[in-house]
């Protein structure tokens, strides 16, 4: 079986890294590529690095031209992928990268994104327990967020497994393209190398509630979170740092043990998901490119609380490769079909 | 006046940078340059970028050498400064930017560096209440860590002000020059550039009982801190996100008003620390270069924690311009002498 | 005697580098501080680095505003500083770094901006051959452009003493500054962290006249170039390798002695100058936030071509620090005032 | 059929490379893997983004481990091949990356490298004129060097079509990667981010002579070359900047579609070699991870002269891409298994 699939905005970060992963997926056609602005322009033009499909050509994101493939992957600022995926039909599997479909709370949506809620898909993190069943077979997917991602992965087992407190502190740095394509001036390269800074400081990140979501949905009880995401002098990756207070019942000498056992069980079958050996650091320059999550934990006695941290590389298993895994789950292929494990370092 | 000052350890990053604000310095002359294994060589060629005293030989570091200059700097190793300091006279003020001297707790000394406490000295962190007494006509001062500078400095209201409670989380960027200049593989160009990892992750970092030892001093009672550094790909800049539980009667509408007005009384006359204007974030990029410490806090209310971000130079505040701040103090000059506040941007 | 300045442009990079060497320039008092779009806000939103300047208003680029001060500096799109000059008096002293009054030949100016020729100030580089002579006393001052400046001082000493023919081969690297602040999709953080490529390949760019007029100008007889410039993951610096055919005179075993004794009679007294010793190359980031050029020259007896390099901050020497040294130049300063030799390294 | 290979030098950069592309591709099993220093590490601690091969343990590098294996790739210093290569047997393919086997000419290589010449072996770069027939079934492999590799592609088909005259001028820009993983004080990463340098300019680098072999070999007659190379602040990429100057014979009008043809003839079938459409310019960033070179050329009538750029990931086509190329070519399989041609971007 060969799946046909077409990608929506093409001419973005996120696009450009479906284009290049569907590229050499195994089990893929790549149909429809198209795009906005850039529409009528090669595609070798607004995405110089896709050497394989320099010579095709960006036709215009409308339902006409996506209808009729097997996937569409859509790769459009939020607001734009509800009115697409309207029009078309349950015999085409769907995948939104973008927000519209990701949270529950329709009231934290509006709170957040300032416009009605448009609906919630089943939710495409396929490591969340319970998640693959709800993937496999579903029509409509949306896919989450580069820092969920990054920090769902980080502190599951540890919620999961009731390690910790429901309250996290996160602060996690992302490379540059997780900002987009759009041109703004602090995203000047002039400006962004050799500099770091914080944005979306006291909670105001988008993602915040489906860090909230997520992990409220691991622990069984509501977690509150503290979010600062940091723009970081890098193309690509996030570096989550999460911690949380350990409960009473890890503050004694074996809380490093049971901690590490509770994370090996949660992520022994994971094929993206790697928990390093003890004493190895997870580091964003070790999976660019590559669908794979490195995490790792320690146990601050002092402090008390539980540090998880997590690698990704924002671009593939924060979006694409995330997507690709999720459409192989829907459609029944294997899993890890077409998505590299080994990053491109250095 | 002129203040004739000696620097060892003229060949690291940090002496580098002592030398580059010395030498445009209006109160100094600079005396003997020092180093171990460059000793012999020509400064020209360890520091290319001083040009202006390329022609300088670099002398070995030895209190012989060292003796009979106005000020003495060192930037050693950590365990060398002790012997060192015990051979020069009182006439001469030693400033010392290792870490020898900065801990009163001799045990947290010796856990965090495995050899005997050699005492402590006047702590030279201006800003922190009650320091300029100590430090003014100090013989001998201990120049803060790089972390505990730009952490110290983002808390300090907070905990001053009694804002929040007494545990704090703490994730920090920095440039890789705050490694120093020892060649290990992890910091080749190679694995840095692009790339972000944590280190020290858990309690275990040296900067830690600093941290402790800094924010308990200005909260009046012991404050536990949970602190991860990370390395971020450019060479200087530190930028430290903190938070830390709000008090409940912090927890109001007015808890935003009343957090800036703490953090407005406490550096409306600092010289060197900048609190930005609300709305606008620190970088590490605008202080490069610089004396200058950004400082920028936000109230999450939904997650009930302060957030407060600061950007320092490391290189700068955080160690050599730190330092001269501090001579300029122990000497009776004018504080500001020598050190710029404008960064070098982009 | 303190020279009351004001800076048009004052919200790009060389307008930003301006207020920066200016504030520290111990013969100056900065005035007005002029933008465009920006006019109306604080400097501090816009320049964040400039934390001693924090506090100043934009006003209106315009006649009236610059009118009265006893230097202004223009740091504007080509095409707006002639009408702008025009209407200020002879007793300001007016510095342009755009391109407008660079070029002496009409006909070039007009193949390459595409406008007609606004006319020939003196030639702002203080190191050229009777330059310091035109420039003393001069009220109008054309600032060289930055490849202009890294290249000319990397071939003058050999054309000076004819050790090459006229023909030169430059390939150059800027730093993303050297495109301006002006957004524009390739300058993104996310497209050029980790990305060289060429631009204005061909004899396109619109420094080459400008190269061909200063060499030639040295030469006494026609030079032509060939000059590729290429953009460089950095935010700062431009490295110049230049390349000329060694004359029949300079091909025996001296050549290297004599080339060398060529380069180290011209620079001897240059204060921004500086021929590095025999066995060490120019690097940018050395003369990061400096003035200084770094040189050095090596003869190929293989290939029979001497090979010339130079390194500059190209908003420094390459701009602001080269503006305010010719203003010290023509108002009778010490042609150093003001400007560091010491880069900001590492 | 499956290839059974080995990695002699999987613990550098080169040696990962080789791995990562050939873990993933479909007609290469892989064997072996060997180290010096690190052998008896678990390969994840070495090499962290190879997430497939993780637990793989690192073995000696001895013909006695490499022995057996259908190919064996050596990613090892100069002069550590040739040792090794004679004790392994003809019926294994062993494909050198290191330069011990490249150069013709002995007295060359003994200028250069200054030890005795080992030999030679067929050079590895199938683009070349009559190659892929000398690849064809061969026993033992040269892989090219990095630069020579770039610079060979941008200027064989100006000498092929003798567009040019026999000297060329080439400054070439490389990341960090290219300088190998040995710690060396230049190469941390504080001191080449931000930065640019030459080194081995004047005709010293060892790929100078491979160089003139190459564009010698396609010239027909001898070409001189003039080459400097650069270190550039990214971890990856070869920007060759190349030109000459055009024969009298291309001096008209028409010589800019002449040249195109020439060049669009000379790479119509080539799958790894890109040359661009015309107004587009290579960058190394679109080329980060991929086995492509991107090829673009000019015409400047002003200057007399051809100038073509070519962009390569310095270890994939630059070195890993190009040995597995070459045994695909060697073994008779498709030339482009297992080879990506789109970048990782950006």
């Amino acid at each position: 079986m060969t799946v046909r699939v077409a990608v929506a905005g093409a001419s973005g970060y996120a696009g450009g890294e479906l284009l290049r992963l569907l590229a050499s997926h195994p089990g893929v056609e790549i149909g429809a590529v198209t795009a906005h602005s850039s529409a009528g322009r090669r595609l070798g033009e607004v995405q110089p690095h896709l050497a394989a499909l320099a010579d095709r050509t960006l036709e215009p994101t409308s339902a006409d031209v996506l209808r009729g493939h097997d996937a569409v992957f859509l790769a459009l600022p939020h607001g734009e992928s509800a009115p697409l995926a309207r029009r078309l039909g349950d015999e085409t599997l769907v995948v939104d990268c973008g927000a519209d479909f990701r949270l529950v709370d329709a009231s934290a949506w509006t709170r957040f994104y300032g416009s009605p809620h448009a609906g919630t898909w089943p939710y495409g993190l396929p490591e969340l327990p319970g998640a693959r069943d709800e993937l496999r077979g579903a029509g409509r997917i949306a896919v989450p967020g580069c820092y969920p991602t990054a920090v769902t992965l980080a502190l599951m087992p540890a919620y999961a497994a009731r390690l910790v407190e429901p309250d996290a502190v996160i602060v996690a740095a992302s490379g540059t393209s997780g900002a987009g394509r759009a041109v703004k001036p602090h995203l000047l390269g002039s400006e962004v190398m050799g500099s770091m800074s914080p944005y979306g400081v006291g909670g105001g990140h988008r993602h915040t509630p489906e860090l909230t979501q997520n992990l409220s949905r691991v622990a069984g009880e509501r977690v509150t979170v503290s979010f600062t995401p940091t723009l970081a002098p890098m193309p690509r990756g996030i570096l989550a740092t999460c911690s949380a207070r350990l409960r009473p019942a890890f503050s004694g000498e074996d809380a490093a043990d049971r901690v590490r056992a509770a994370f090996e069980e949660a992520y022994a079958d994971e094929p993206f998901v790697r928990l390093l050996p003890a004493g190895q650091w997870p580091s964003t320059g070790s999976v660019v490119g590559s669908n794979t999550a490195q995490v790792q934990v320690a146990v601050d006695r002092d402090a008390g609380r539980l540090v998880c941290v997590s690698a990704i590389d924002n671009l593939v298993k924060g979006t694409a490769g995330g997507a690709v895994q999720c459409m192989n789950v829907a459609l029944g292929l294997p899993e890890w079909l077409g998505l590299p494990t080994n990053g491109v370092a250095p």
